[in-house]
């Protein structure tokens, strides 16, 4: 029951068609450093389809979406990029690409080839959401077992899900002394240690690169937890100094290209 | 009265095309587990219809609608799917699905065939907000009194109208202790109480599943009780820590899957 | 001058065409029982008209014009439709139904058999306001003199200008005592008495039924009467207890079917 | 270089075409008393131009021009009619007409003509706003100086901009007593008073005729007078009691019809 | 890796066709004086392309980019215009032009140009911020250590990123006496004079031009140091005044015309 029935057959023989696995011939960014190094800038890029995609037949489909295999595998070379399907969860995009890159203009420079590339004129931008990460600024601080415990990893295993919040933190809380705001952050924390195992979260610093201060990342495959650790968070004191708080949430499925690329076929 | 006299000739016949009956051949989900227990996600999906399907022919608006049928019966094997009509009603969307499942993925996949199959490219998404059901927080506290009065059944026989409130509540909620929320969660629901009979009421829990904290639903064939419940909702003190009530509030009628689909035949 | 040069040839026949009469083949509804009772439904459904229509041809358009006049009449046996012209003097849209019905599912199915009418595809739905008539919640504890002030009345004849207001009160108005709002009410009756010959109002509860309390529905030959009295409403206690005043105000200029069809005609 | 290199040819010939001069077989309305007695409506509205309109040839182009200018003559027997060109300086809209008349509902008329003419479906509403002139409320009061100063006549010569600057004012400035608000009227004029010469003002009354409760309007050749007069304005108690300021902001440069039309042409 | 591999086969003789150089034949405007003197207006006018623009073949677009190519060249004898890349940084728009001029009509000119050249259709607004350059109003008071730092020159070398930040400020800061202001701004200059030399920044004063106080406008190839700078500002007491801050926030790259026009014919 997993597979529709009403997929168009040309969907069956795509595989063979773009080649459902990684081709070995571009070396790939250093994606390990990317996601974990600081001074590194992730752009979130959501984006629909326009009505005029889905009057496409299966052909023209197929070899848009050559292309946009194309441009993707060519500049994995330089940045780093995930791919998540909104489609079914968020009313705000269809698909959402996460990229990692030492220059935004690395991004941007995927994103315009994106655009220019024969998908491009089918793609409605929904949001593009710039951040950076940075050493952390609080846990040096924190006593030694809580740290500790933020260095236990996560379980192991796929995360099919994945959360991106936007937060926007008010004046009041930027007036706040760096003691007061370190004491609350220290709350935030404990609050949301019981969630570390089953909850991955990566945080985006990004005052000036949009209107936000912070995008907030998420991955679990227990959506339950993950709605615990945010009524968890919810109830701290820090929360009292958010402004805004998702606007959009963009909740949706972690995919390969070729997942989402079988998706778009339909 | 009832049937409009410019209805296309089409669709009288519809009835005989689609096979106005539940098919016998998918086993179905088991329904009323999935609508009473804790642990599963309601996912409600508003629809528009484009400009473009109001210019198809009535052979090809079939066509299409015996696909829809085929994709929500595949998906009942696994899922729970209930819909109503919001034209007239709402100025949000046209229609509305709630869909129950153990997975939020296997609602996506549902919403995601939907897209997929002829229909898809005639539906304007409008909006999409996702819940999950819960043990109740506050009712074990309650007097013994007031929790058999939760237990009394409702009055039985149709509610054709379905009302949805989305909830967010304000920081300020969230940073009372337990004990204060309790107090305020007993007052809201003696208030409540008297309109227990004529309007049933089932919450699903949301935060961080999308920019809200609570789907509120209610289904009554009794319009004026419902708008009495509310007006005593918003009387109690718990009400001020309401910050959004509706944006949008969805009203409409609940229909069959065969009294939606005679009505987007026209 | 009250004719434009540029109206389209086919409209000078239309009355001819469609019959500028009122059908005495069908029963009205009892339609001052549904204006002056409580426990009836409103509906405010105001709609554009998209640039597809005016592509159309005086023939066709004509043609679907002959079908809503159907569509409306066939239902006036039922419930109450007055029209209302916004275009040129409300940005929201350009015409607006108001509808009195004794159950919002009648008032539904006239709205989706509009929609399913040959006109439907080229209506925009601009908003959908529901509200009900309900008795008077503060005048009974009035003075007799108020009391008998507000049964004086309104000056005869046409009253051209027609204007709905949509209100939110704010969470602490509703916690307020029934007395003190009830006081302040009274206050906001005695500023409101001195426009009550020229300004006629109606006041539909809301609460529940979409995003508002109220739906203030005003008529009126002098447009500058309405600005003094909604200048003296500002001025009161009561109204500091207001969230949300308007967005949208529609105003609008009462017309027949028959103008509301020329109108569109052309 | 005021002359754009890319204009069509045929713009060249348009004013041989339209002729650019205004028509004596029209008796104008009386324009003086509308544009400053106290008792007259006065409606600003805004509009884009369809993508379509940019699809069109010269000959069409300008076959409806001709038309649009007939619907303005046409009314300018009865109300008076301004133009500006919005495009360049205000996202908000390409023209804007300001129109005075006895009636809303003359206004009404002219602006439906205009949707029923051949460029009415080019046309896309961006906003109506409407409001009345009164005599003034505060001035009255002022000292003799103030008011011998409010007297004195602006710089004579053209004025090539204009602003409108819708306002609504808190439920807190209307909750203060008619002497409160008259000392910060009277603070509010001490202020602007140094920009009499160079910046004329008009201010319409819009509570109840849309979700406003002023349209300021001004005009003037100095920007940089008109920026210093709004930020001094912006320093004055009264300012805090301005719940919105613009939201839009119209500005735009005063144009005739012939120039308004050889713009559209292009 | 910089080229995409999925550029038209038209765009690599771009160049040649356009002639990718500045023309000798047209005096430009005195740049340099526009860009620093007091009394000078600048616009910022951004623009996405219409789906339209995406169906059009190579010859099509590189015709019609030869004639934006013109109206930019002929207005730069006048007004001195800078071209941005957002597209892939912000969801805003794709282009965004600077506009220095001595008379807001002047820029007007240009971007009506703009609109009625062959490009014009398939440009739309995605908003104009208008703003004029000032004489410092705080820097005179402050101390003379303080007055030389920031008379340092900023690091020579491109600054690829350029960043717009629109700014409202609240009654209550214009409330304030020109001392109390004085002391705030003071504070906001010592946090940002750290960043002087990797962070370019010109302020434009908007007060009654658009729904603004000021645009601000920053240049840097360092979006680290960026970050940091507007991090530091959110912690002074001045940024408790500010109402807006973004809404829209415009992240982009400066690019040459041709660049621009490279881009745009993709």
């Amino acid at each position: 029951m997993t597979r529709s029935r009403y997929a168009p057959v040309g969907v069956v023989a795509l595989c063979v068609v773009l080649g459902c696995w990684a081709s070995p011939s571009h070396a790939a960014a250093d994606r390990d450093k990317l996601l974990s190094e600081p001074g590194v800038y992730g752009t979130f890029a959501a984006f629909g389809l326009t009505e005029e995609w889905g009057r496409q037949d299966a052909p023209t489909k197929i070899a848009h979406l050559t292309a946009l295999k194309g441009v993707v595998e060519q500049h994995r070379e330089k940045i780093a990029i995930d791919l998540y399907l909104l489609r079914g969860l968020s009313d705000y995009a269809d698909i959402l690409f996460r990229i990692h890159a030492a220059e935004l203009r690395d991004s941007q420079k995927f994103l315009t080839d994106l655009h220019a590339s024969p998908i491009g004129r089918y793609l409605k931008k929904a949001g593009i959401l710039n951040g950076m990460s940075k050493k952390a600024n609080y846990v040096p601080g924190f006593p030694d077992q809580m740290r500790a415990d933020l260095k236990a990893p996560s379980e192991p295993g796929a995360s099919p899900y994945a959360i991106v919040i936007p937060i926007r933190k008010s004046a009041e809380w930027w007036a706040l002394d760096q003691e007061k705001r370190a004491a609350m952050m220290k709350e935030h924390t404990e609050a949301a240690l019981p969630y570390h195992k089953t909850v991955k979260r990566k945080l985006y610093h990004s005052s000036g690169l949009d209107d936000l201060d912070f995008i907030t990342y998420f991955e679990t495959s227990k959506l339950e937890d993950f709605h615990g650790l945010i009524l968890s968070l919810e109830k701290v004191k820090e929360f009292q100094y958010t402004r805004r708080f998702g606007h959009p949430t963009l909740l949706g499925t972690m995919k390969s290209l070729d997942e989402i690329i079988e998706t778009l076929a339909q």
